[in-house]
């Protein structure tokens, strides 16, 4: 079902769930298909940023892989459809499974506790751009939260692109009750973006967890010094500033860089960091925050 | 009108140009506009990236930048509605002014050949976001090519959004003669990505005049020793791959944040860097290629 529509998504250029003349009967249908999965999962969390390339997909991949350590049945949506970057950190390389009713997309099962599903997982050719306007993502995204195999899950973890157009608009539109989890890094050009985003929880009313901080300092290599990359102390600040939590701030590493393109997050694989402590201390502050 | 256009747009949540009766003599009056000022400008340059947060603002600011002080009549357009970061890159901090006959958005004059517009500067609250679905973005980005007193240009540099959606169509759409920069930075995880900028700019047939590689290196302030911050090479090996003309390798410096949070563009200051000297090589590049 999600194999064919992405197919006719493509073709008709238009919103994937246009396609039949029963279109009422279909949206219906999906309608309690969300609804009936929405009910499986106990907290849904969103992860969201102003700007892109603040690692929001790396917080997303490490947040999920930490849950998943600690126990708790989690699944990872990656909603990016034009720079699905989930399906790579993961190591994922083949199209998912559909169920053999031929209804459900069956996400990959990383660990006993952890499923994920990416747009990318759907494209028989990875390199291939989808060029879709708004609605076609629209019907996506809904598809991803009604015809995914969830089952029972404590957390399903939601990466949306950067921004604060279709995409976003549409996770909270489907997942009303998500709570969102901000991340940004210290420069203010990015603190700008960050704080349309917090205007956007605001006007959506999507309640946030609160602020993440990224690619906070870096200790070099070969001097062990730190190094500011993006300056620091902005994504404090600003939690201060929009009287939001703030959840903890994590180092730059490049080992984070290589895990993602190895297809293991640092958070599934052995040996302490400074990275694996900092990340630590945002996944208590979180579930305490729950 | 524009900024008429912007409210009419955030109220109805549509198309700004559905807003009137008249829609079809709008559109084709915007369509002329459009035309007009196209054929005032001698090179469209389009920067694209596929994943966020590779440092596509900064390379379009800077490109703006240099190119204006080469002597070249230069605009430069910021497309991205959700996170405009290039009005902060040079200062912006007023409303745009509005043509004497009212009907024209004023460019800021950053210098004697540079001007830059930003839907950033079209809001009076910068915090505020731009909860825009497609629509509404198109309309947008047709006003900034056409409602905008460019005046002649040897130079109209683009910024889009990063990813393959709406934005990016909308450019390629308005302006067909535009002609491709993509930015990407070393890592696997941004090579898939730009990958897929590659296979949308085949798709709408943009012509690309190549590939930078930005990030790509960076000197410990400290002991100086280099440190491969997202890996290297990629860029260049994805241009080979791909049969497209390898523009440069421009490395990390920390001076291009804080010139980005300054509001003066790295080009635009004195002094020589391995930033500068790498950044003078791509502009001649792209300047051999044209």
């Amino acid at each position: 079902m999600i194999h064919e529509n992405v197919d006719n998504a493509k073709k008709s250029k238009g919103c994937p769930s246009q396609g039949g003349g029963d279109m009422a009967q279909k949206q219906k249908e999906q309608q309690a298909m969300i609804k009936t999965n929405l009910a499986q999962i106990k907290h849904k969390i969103f992860v969201l940023s102003g700007k892109g390339g603040v690692g929001k997909s790396s917080i997303s991949a490490n947040l999920a892989a930490s849950l998943s350590q600690k126990g708790y049945k989690t699944g990872l949506m990656d909603v990016d459809v034009h720079g699905p970057s989930i399906a790579h950190m993961f190591g994922m390389t083949e199209l998912l499974d559909i169920s053999p009713d031929q209804q459900l997309l069956m996400p990959k099962e990383i660990n006993e506790n952890l499923k994920v599903v990416s747009v990318q997982a759907l494209m028989q050719d990875k390199d291939q751009a989808i060029i879709w306007r708004g609605p076609a993502k629209t019907g996506m995204i809904q598809q991803f939260v009604g015809a995914v195999e969830w089952g029972e899950l404590d957390f399903l973890i939601i990466d949306a692109p950067p921004g604060t157009g279709d995409e976003p608009l549409t996770v909270v539109q489907t997942i009303p009750e998500a709570l969102g989890v901000v991340v940004t890094t210290p420069q203010e050009v990015a603190l700008a973006d960050i704080r349309k985003s917090i205007s956007f929880c605001k006007t959506v009313k999507l309640k946030t967890l609160g602020i993440v901080e990224n690619m906070a300092g870096f200790k070099c290599p070969h001097c062990s010094e730190c190094i500011d990359l993006f300056k620091n102390g902005g994504g404090e600040r600003t939690a201060k500033e929009q009287g939001l939590n703030f959840l903890g701030s994590i180092p730059f590493d490049t080992r984070v860089v290589s895990a993602g393109d190895k297809g293991v997050p640092v958070m599934l694989e052995d040996g302490e960091s400074e990275f694996t402590k900092a990340f630590a201390t945002v996944v208590d502050n979180i579930l305490a925050k729950l």
